[in-house]
């Protein structure tokens, strides 16, 4: 089922006025996740906003927060998002990096209290479209045991990182988990083994059925000890700046998921390099790979979902169009 | 064979002055050489000097090259390091992110046309020896197969994370390969199997034969595609701020490998949380674990090197041993 973007855009932005967010909100929250399924990562756009407004209803996100400024030393901002919109507070805060940026060549904000940022790519083409170097990442409830543990102490903890580029910006979004749960399910519906390994089954072995990974909850760091390493450190300095909470202190319950810590980091490229150096450097190193890119799916995708519509979920499609009739 | 710090130390020091650097500077570059081995990473410590007073000796990495700043916007500063000597450069670079991190909470300094920096964590203990957060990554020359290709042409691009801590920071240093070379030369000579998946073979396989990833030339990224992708993004934004190469520029050839690329952030963390917030936050992340955190094997190494001698390859010692004896 595939419908165009302006109708998701309008519905979700009906959906979201109907769920409590004042207009401008409502229409700026919308074009993040209509942008996010427009991309094809529908799972970190359309498909999470029954979720989204669930935690609206029962109060676990409040529409009404809006992040405030805590401290700051120069290019170095604390900010509490209020348990806010996860999505608004993450574009706010990526926003304020940019700003920083402006000032003083690299900005921080590091932003805690706030809710989950459903596609962190978001942030990322953000700072791109505005010139930008971004750099960003979220912890999550846990979700993946450490390396050594059989138990999920860790969070997959989403790092964003892009650089602009005239002809399609260069956005790496990726989860440190090898693969999220939402891949293993789909990889188990089509009846597929992983193409990697993915996990540990009931034995305690490595696996490349999803099933068994489903049933441990162990699923694999990218690179083993050494994503488990990464996963750690970007949690400890995301909670450490925000003054947030850790992965350890979030309930393992999606629905109750919030108080997030998360850090935007955006550097004025500009500012060191002009634009000819910036093209010529990046083109340089994509025509040399001869492989695809990160972010590169992402502008075929974008072109052929505004030319031929937008695959919609149809559950979670039923879900906003019932929210956008205000029922 | 184990010799005292003291005999590492000022063994490397005459060495490195036999080698043209002046003074203070041998004595600076030896004390971060004899760490790299008292903190067990003779690999990046002992073990590369002969490389580095071979590549002094042809003039490849100058001797009296001193980083020079190039330009500047606030916190974020385009360094040339004029090829000198690349543990000397880093160090110099990450005290300038920190003077930057002093005044602006945040500080970058990106340094091209340098050289191999050695042991990467040393700059994160660097930083957080001075109270500071430390991110820094280096490109290096094209040593990995991106995801999908079967040739080098990305680096393994290693990136330290690092967090002050009372008793003993934590600083994440990792390649982007899931098994270095001098890895895999080490379970080949013990004639074990790598305990996970480290590469591809002779038939295009995936394979935990060390010796088949050697003759192949095609170790794994950590991670397959994803930690291919954190390697391209992270050439890219170093080459970009540091007006540097691309790891695609840089000869194949370890000894003539040279005008790298690398970026020093360091975050004044004093600036938003107190030091009681700091380890409380730290403590509770590490305590939660169960298992062992980025770091912690380095104090405990250390502490028994020092107090039992630390372990050095005899040839790189004898090597050592001769140069500072000026033959």
């Amino acid at each position: 089922m595939q419908v165009s973007y302006q109708d998701l855009h309008d519905t979700l932005r009906r959906a979201l006025a109907a769920a409590g967010l004042e207009p401008d909100r409502a229409a700026l929250c919308a074009r993040l996740i209509a942008d996010s399924s427009r991309d094809g990562v529908a799972s970190h756009g359309l498909n999470l906003v029954p979720r989204l407004i669930t935690m609206i209803r029962s109060g676990v996100v409040d529409v009404s927060g809006r992040p405030v400024r805590v401290s700051a030393q120069g290019a170095l901002e604390r900010w509490d998002g209020q348990r806010g919109v996860g999505a608004l507070n993450a574009h706010e805060a990526m926003e304020g990096a940019i700003a920083l940026a402006r000032i003083h060549g690299i900005g921080c904000v590091a932003l805690g209290n706030t809710n989950h940022w459903m596609r962190g790519g978001t942030y990322g083409w953000q700072a791109a479209d505005a010139g930008a170097i971004g750099i960003c990442w979220t912890n999550t409830l846990p979700n993946l045991p450490p390396w050594g543990a059989d138990t999920p102490r860790i969070g997959n903890n989403p790092l964003v990182i892009a650089v602009p580029r005239a002809a399609g910006h260069v956005v790496l979004d990726m989860a440190l988990s090898q693969f999220s749960y939402g891949a293993l399910a789909a990889y188990r519906g089509r009846g597929e083994l992983l193409p990697v390994l993915g996990g540990f089954d009931r034995r305690g072995e490595l696996t490349r059925d999803p099933a068994e990974i489903e049933a441990t909850k162990r699923p694999l760091p990218i690179g083993f000890w050494k994503g488990s390493g990464l996963s750690i450190v970007l949690d400890m300095v995301a909670a450490v700046l925000a003054g947030g909470r850790a992965t350890h202190e979030l309930p393992a319950d999606p629905e109750l998921e919030t108080a997030l810590s998360q850090v935007f980091i955006a550097i004025d490229v500009s500012s060191l390099a002009s634009g000819e150096e910036l093209t010529r450097v990046v083109e340089s190193i994509l025509v040399d790979l001869q492989v695809r890119f990160p972010g590169q799916r992402t502008v075929e995708t974008r072109a052929r979902n505004l030319a031929e519509g937008i695959p919609v979920d149809p559950s979670a499609w039923q879900f906003a169009q019932t929210c956008a009739s205000g029922l």
